[in-house]
Protein backbone atom coordinates (compact mmCIF):
# COMPACT_ATOMS: atom_id res chain seq x y z
CA UNK A 1 0.00 0.00 0.00
CA UNK A 2 2.43 2.48 0.77
CA UNK A 3 3.75 2.00 -3.01
CA UNK A 4 0.32 2.69 -3.87
CA UNK A 5 0.50 5.94 -1.67
CA UNK A 6 3.60 6.80 -3.16
CA UNK A 7 2.36 6.49 -7.06
CA UNK A 8 -0.69 8.88 -5.92
CA UNK A 9 2.01 11.18 -4.50
CA UNK A 10 3.50 11.10 -8.06
CA UNK A 11 0.81 11.98 -10.18
CA UNK A 12 -1.11 14.82 -7.89
CA UNK A 13 2.51 16.62 -7.59
CA UNK A 14 2.93 16.02 -11.87
CA UNK A 15 -0.64 17.16 -12.08
CA UNK A 16 -1.79 14.07 -14.11
CA UNK A 17 -5.26 13.73 -12.24
CA UNK A 18 -6.97 13.30 -9.04
CA UNK A 19 -5.02 11.70 -6.28
CA UNK A 20 -4.94 8.13 -6.45
CA UNK A 21 -2.30 4.99 -7.03
CA UNK A 22 -2.35 0.93 -7.32
CA UNK A 23 -0.07 -1.42 -7.50
CA UNK A 24 -0.63 -4.70 -8.65
CA UNK A 25 1.04 -7.74 -6.78
CA UNK A 26 1.78 -11.52 -7.13
CA UNK A 27 2.84 -13.70 -4.91
CA UNK A 28 4.64 -11.13 -3.04
CA UNK A 29 6.14 -9.21 -5.87
CA UNK A 30 5.14 -6.04 -7.54
CA UNK A 31 3.94 -6.57 -10.75
CA UNK A 32 2.73 -2.91 -11.93
CA UNK A 33 1.65 0.53 -10.49
CA UNK A 34 -0.15 3.36 -11.58
CA UNK A 35 -2.02 6.30 -10.76
CA UNK A 36 -4.93 8.38 -11.85
CA UNK A 37 -3.35 10.10 -15.43
CA UNK A 38 -6.99 11.01 -16.92
CA UNK A 39 -5.78 14.52 -17.22
CA UNK A 40 -2.62 14.37 -18.38
CA UNK A 41 -2.82 11.36 -20.53
CA UNK A 42 -6.46 12.83 -21.56
CA UNK A 43 -7.72 9.47 -21.16
CA UNK A 44 -11.41 9.50 -19.38
CA UNK A 45 -10.58 5.39 -18.36
CA UNK A 46 -7.06 6.50 -17.06
CA UNK A 47 -7.99 5.13 -13.19
CA UNK A 48 -4.93 4.40 -11.20
CA UNK A 49 -6.41 0.55 -10.89
CA UNK A 50 -7.25 0.14 -14.85
CA UNK A 51 -3.98 1.53 -15.08
CA UNK A 52 -2.04 -0.84 -13.14
CA UNK A 53 -4.20 -3.23 -14.67
CA UNK A 54 -3.56 -3.05 -18.00
CA UNK A 55 0.08 -2.44 -17.02
CA UNK A 56 0.12 -5.90 -15.23
CA UNK A 57 -2.05 -7.37 -18.03
CA UNK A 58 1.00 -6.36 -20.62
CA UNK A 59 3.79 -7.23 -17.93
CA UNK A 60 2.80 -10.69 -17.14
CA UNK A 61 1.49 -11.76 -20.98
CA UNK A 62 -1.71 -12.53 -20.28
CA UNK A 63 -5.38 -11.31 -19.57
CA UNK A 64 -6.22 -13.44 -17.02
CA UNK A 65 -4.69 -11.97 -13.36
CA UNK A 66 -6.70 -14.19 -11.39
CA UNK A 67 -3.03 -14.76 -9.05
CA UNK A 68 -2.68 -11.27 -8.54
CA UNK A 69 -3.75 -8.86 -5.70
CA UNK A 70 -4.71 -5.15 -6.47
CA UNK A 71 -3.97 -2.66 -3.70
CA UNK A 72 -5.29 0.92 -4.27
CA UNK A 73 -5.51 3.99 -2.19
CA UNK A 74 -9.29 4.20 -2.17
CA UNK A 75 -11.87 1.93 -2.70
CA UNK A 76 -13.03 1.35 -6.89
CA UNK A 77 -14.99 3.23 -8.44
CA UNK A 78 -17.43 1.04 -10.41
CA UNK A 79 -15.70 1.32 -13.97
CA UNK A 80 -12.54 0.10 -11.99
CA UNK A 81 -14.33 -2.99 -9.85
CA UNK A 82 -15.98 -3.99 -13.21
CA UNK A 83 -12.25 -4.35 -14.37
CA UNK A 84 -11.26 -6.24 -11.52
CA UNK A 85 -14.01 -8.47 -12.33
CA UNK A 86 -13.07 -9.03 -15.47
CA UNK A 87 -9.52 -9.41 -14.91
CA UNK A 88 -10.18 -12.40 -12.64
CA UNK A 89 -8.67 -10.47 -9.89
CA UNK A 90 -10.10 -11.95 -6.15
CA UNK A 91 -8.45 -10.19 -3.80
CA UNK A 92 -8.47 -6.61 -3.10
CA UNK A 93 -6.92 -4.20 -0.28
CA UNK A 94 -8.27 0.06 -0.60
CA UNK A 95 -7.73 2.93 1.72
CA UNK A 96 -9.84 5.73 1.42
CA UNK A 97 -13.74 4.47 1.32
CA UNK A 98 -16.08 5.94 -1.05
CA UNK A 99 -17.33 8.35 0.64
CA UNK A 100 -14.21 9.70 1.69
CA UNK A 101 -13.75 10.33 -1.84
CA UNK A 102 -17.13 11.94 -2.09
CA UNK A 103 -16.17 14.61 0.50
CA UNK A 104 -13.17 15.68 -1.78
CA UNK A 105 -15.55 15.83 -4.70
CA UNK A 106 -14.98 12.49 -5.98
CA UNK A 107 -18.18 11.37 -6.03
CA UNK A 108 -19.65 8.38 -7.72
CA UNK A 109 -22.77 8.07 -6.23
CA UNK A 110 -24.69 8.67 -9.48
CA UNK A 111 -22.77 6.12 -11.67
CA UNK A 112 -23.97 3.31 -8.82
CA UNK A 113 -27.77 4.67 -9.61
CA UNK A 114 -27.25 4.84 -13.19
CA UNK A 115 -26.09 0.87 -12.75
CA UNK A 116 -29.04 0.02 -10.53
CA UNK A 117 -31.62 1.54 -13.40
CA UNK A 118 -31.98 4.42 -11.60
CA UNK A 119 -31.09 6.68 -14.35
CA UNK A 120 -32.05 9.99 -14.60
CA UNK A 121 -32.44 10.01 -18.05
CA UNK A 122 -31.69 13.96 -17.82
CA UNK A 123 -29.13 14.43 -20.86
CA UNK A 124 -28.42 10.95 -21.14
CA UNK A 125 -29.76 9.43 -23.87
CA UNK A 126 -29.75 5.91 -24.58
CA UNK A 127 -31.00 4.08 -28.14
CA UNK A 128 -31.06 0.66 -29.63
CA UNK A 129 -30.48 0.41 -33.97
CA UNK A 130 -29.59 -1.65 -35.92
CA UNK A 131 -29.25 -5.39 -33.91
CA UNK A 132 -30.07 -7.75 -36.70
CA UNK A 133 -26.60 -6.37 -38.42
CA UNK A 134 -25.26 -7.24 -35.10
CA UNK A 135 -26.50 -10.66 -34.28
CA UNK A 136 -25.31 -11.65 -37.59
CA UNK A 137 -22.01 -10.48 -36.63
CA UNK A 138 -22.74 -12.63 -33.31
CA UNK A 139 -23.88 -15.64 -35.60
CA UNK A 140 -20.24 -15.99 -37.39
CA UNK A 141 -18.80 -15.41 -34.04
CA UNK A 142 -20.28 -18.33 -32.91
CA UNK A 143 -19.78 -20.46 -36.16
CA UNK A 144 -15.58 -19.86 -35.96
CA UNK A 145 -14.40 -23.11 -34.60
CA UNK A 146 -11.11 -21.37 -33.26
CA UNK A 147 -12.96 -17.81 -31.87
CA UNK A 148 -11.64 -16.23 -28.33
CA UNK A 149 -14.01 -15.86 -25.99
CA UNK A 150 -12.99 -12.83 -23.60
CA UNK B 1 -23.30 1.76 -36.25
CA UNK B 2 -22.11 -0.37 -40.10
CA UNK B 3 -18.12 0.76 -38.52
CA UNK B 4 -18.84 -0.42 -35.55
CA UNK B 5 -19.74 -4.02 -36.91
CA UNK B 6 -17.13 -3.84 -39.35
CA UNK B 7 -14.70 -3.44 -36.56
CA UNK B 8 -16.22 -6.13 -34.50
CA UNK B 9 -15.93 -7.80 -37.80
CA UNK B 10 -12.03 -7.48 -38.18
CA UNK B 11 -11.31 -8.05 -34.59
CA UNK B 12 -12.62 -11.58 -34.70
CA UNK B 13 -11.52 -12.76 -37.26
CA UNK B 14 -7.57 -11.54 -36.09
CA UNK B 15 -8.67 -14.02 -33.11
CA UNK B 16 -8.57 -10.54 -31.02
CA UNK B 17 -11.63 -11.36 -28.72
CA UNK B 18 -15.21 -11.01 -28.50
CA UNK B 19 -17.55 -9.87 -31.27
CA UNK B 20 -17.47 -6.17 -30.29
CA UNK B 21 -16.96 -2.68 -31.73
CA UNK B 22 -17.31 0.42 -31.16
CA UNK B 23 -17.48 4.20 -33.22
CA UNK B 24 -17.34 7.28 -31.18
CA UNK B 25 -18.40 10.41 -33.45
CA UNK B 26 -18.44 14.01 -33.40
CA UNK B 27 -20.44 16.35 -35.08
CA UNK B 28 -21.47 14.20 -37.83
CA UNK B 29 -17.42 12.73 -38.02
CA UNK B 30 -16.20 9.53 -36.98
CA UNK B 31 -13.27 10.70 -34.02
CA UNK B 32 -12.21 6.89 -33.72
CA UNK B 33 -13.13 3.26 -33.50
CA UNK B 34 -12.11 0.22 -31.89
CA UNK B 35 -12.66 -3.41 -30.84
CA UNK B 36 -12.50 -5.99 -28.63
CA UNK B 37 -9.25 -6.66 -28.26
CA UNK B 38 -8.81 -8.43 -25.05
CA UNK B 39 -6.99 -11.54 -26.37
CA UNK B 40 -4.74 -9.75 -28.49
CA UNK B 41 -3.23 -7.58 -26.00
CA UNK B 42 -3.30 -8.87 -22.80
CA UNK B 43 -5.70 -6.35 -21.77
CA UNK B 44 -8.63 -7.43 -19.43
CA UNK B 45 -10.02 -3.69 -19.83
CA UNK B 46 -9.48 -3.48 -23.87
CA UNK B 47 -13.54 -3.56 -24.84
CA UNK B 48 -14.15 -2.29 -27.86
CA UNK B 49 -16.03 0.90 -25.96
CA UNK B 50 -12.52 1.18 -23.58
CA UNK B 51 -10.72 1.20 -26.58
CA UNK B 52 -13.06 3.80 -28.87
CA UNK B 53 -12.94 6.40 -25.83
CA UNK B 54 -9.18 5.93 -25.10
CA UNK B 55 -8.25 6.71 -28.89
CA UNK B 56 -11.20 9.69 -29.14
CA UNK B 57 -9.07 10.92 -26.35
CA UNK B 58 -6.44 11.18 -27.72
CA UNK B 59 -7.50 11.69 -30.62
CA UNK B 60 -9.53 15.26 -29.57
CA UNK B 61 -6.65 16.11 -26.96
CA UNK B 62 -9.29 15.63 -24.45
CA UNK B 63 -10.86 14.04 -21.90
CA UNK B 64 -14.18 15.40 -21.85
CA UNK B 65 -15.57 13.98 -24.48
CA UNK B 66 -19.13 15.20 -23.93
CA UNK B 67 -19.65 16.14 -27.15
CA UNK B 68 -19.54 12.99 -28.69
CA UNK B 69 -21.73 10.11 -29.99
CA UNK B 70 -20.63 6.30 -28.72
CA UNK B 71 -22.02 3.82 -31.06
CA UNK B 72 -21.60 0.26 -29.92
CA UNK B 73 -22.75 -3.38 -31.53
CA UNK B 74 -23.73 -4.32 -28.29
CA UNK B 75 -25.08 -2.64 -25.19
CA UNK B 76 -22.25 -1.50 -22.76
CA UNK B 77 -21.17 -4.02 -20.05
CA UNK B 78 -20.79 -1.93 -16.56
CA UNK B 79 -17.14 -0.92 -17.27
CA UNK B 80 -17.88 0.49 -20.13
CA UNK B 81 -21.09 2.28 -19.04
CA UNK B 82 -18.91 3.64 -16.31
CA UNK B 83 -16.43 4.84 -18.59
CA UNK B 84 -18.95 6.53 -20.50
CA UNK B 85 -19.99 8.12 -17.56
CA UNK B 86 -16.56 9.32 -16.48
CA UNK B 87 -15.94 10.50 -20.40
CA UNK B 88 -19.34 12.69 -20.19
CA UNK B 89 -20.73 10.89 -22.92
CA UNK B 90 -24.23 11.86 -23.29
CA UNK B 91 -25.55 9.55 -26.12
CA UNK B 92 -25.03 5.81 -26.99
CA UNK B 93 -26.17 3.89 -29.51
CA UNK B 94 -26.18 -0.04 -29.35
CA UNK B 95 -26.65 -2.76 -31.80
CA UNK B 96 -27.70 -5.84 -29.62
CA UNK B 97 -28.45 -6.27 -25.92
CA UNK B 98 -27.07 -7.67 -23.04
CA UNK B 99 -29.61 -10.58 -23.39
CA UNK B 100 -28.14 -11.45 -27.31
CA UNK B 101 -24.46 -11.12 -25.32
CA UNK B 102 -25.55 -13.56 -22.36
CA UNK B 103 -26.72 -16.03 -24.87
CA UNK B 104 -23.73 -16.67 -26.48
CA UNK B 105 -21.58 -16.70 -23.68
CA UNK B 106 -20.78 -12.93 -22.81
CA UNK B 107 -22.93 -12.37 -19.69
CA UNK B 108 -22.76 -9.34 -17.32
CA UNK B 109 -25.22 -10.33 -15.05
CA UNK B 110 -23.18 -11.34 -11.98
CA UNK B 111 -21.48 -7.89 -12.58
CA UNK B 112 -24.20 -6.05 -11.73
CA UNK B 113 -25.34 -7.97 -9.10
CA UNK B 114 -21.58 -7.21 -7.54
CA UNK B 115 -22.23 -3.62 -8.30
CA UNK B 116 -25.58 -3.87 -6.35
CA UNK B 117 -23.97 -4.91 -3.23
CA UNK B 118 -25.39 -8.36 -3.70
CA UNK B 119 -22.01 -9.64 -3.73
CA UNK B 120 -21.39 -13.47 -3.02
CA UNK B 121 -18.36 -13.11 -1.80
CA UNK B 122 -17.00 -17.08 -2.65
CA UNK B 123 -13.27 -16.40 -3.19
CA UNK B 124 -13.62 -12.65 -3.51
CA UNK B 125 -11.83 -11.14 -0.71
CA UNK B 126 -11.89 -6.85 0.04
CA UNK B 127 -10.09 -5.29 3.10
CA UNK B 128 -9.49 -2.00 3.85
CA UNK B 129 -6.23 -1.26 5.49
CA UNK B 130 -4.00 2.11 5.63
CA UNK B 131 -6.86 4.64 5.52
CA UNK B 132 -4.54 6.80 7.58
CA UNK B 133 -2.51 7.56 4.75
CA UNK B 134 -4.36 7.77 2.41
CA UNK B 135 -6.57 10.38 3.91
CA UNK B 136 -3.31 12.04 4.25
CA UNK B 137 -2.36 12.07 0.98
CA UNK B 138 -5.96 13.25 0.30
CA UNK B 139 -5.66 16.05 2.44
CA UNK B 140 -2.43 16.78 0.32
CA UNK B 141 -4.21 16.87 -2.43
CA UNK B 142 -6.73 19.54 -0.80
CA UNK B 143 -4.00 21.92 -0.32
CA UNK B 144 -2.91 22.15 -3.99
CA UNK B 145 -3.98 25.37 -5.67
CA UNK B 146 -2.99 24.03 -9.11
CA UNK B 147 -4.95 20.88 -8.68
CA UNK B 148 -6.87 19.03 -11.40
CA UNK B 149 -10.10 17.36 -9.94
CA UNK B 150 -10.45 14.83 -12.41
Amino acid sequence: MKLAVQEAYRGIRNLEGGPFGAVVVRAGEVVASGHNCVVSGNDPTAHAEIVAIRKAGASLGKYDLSECTLYTTCEPCPMCRSAIHWARIRNVVYGCTRFDAAAIGFDDELLYRILAGERERGDYTERNEARDECLELFREFESMENRVRY
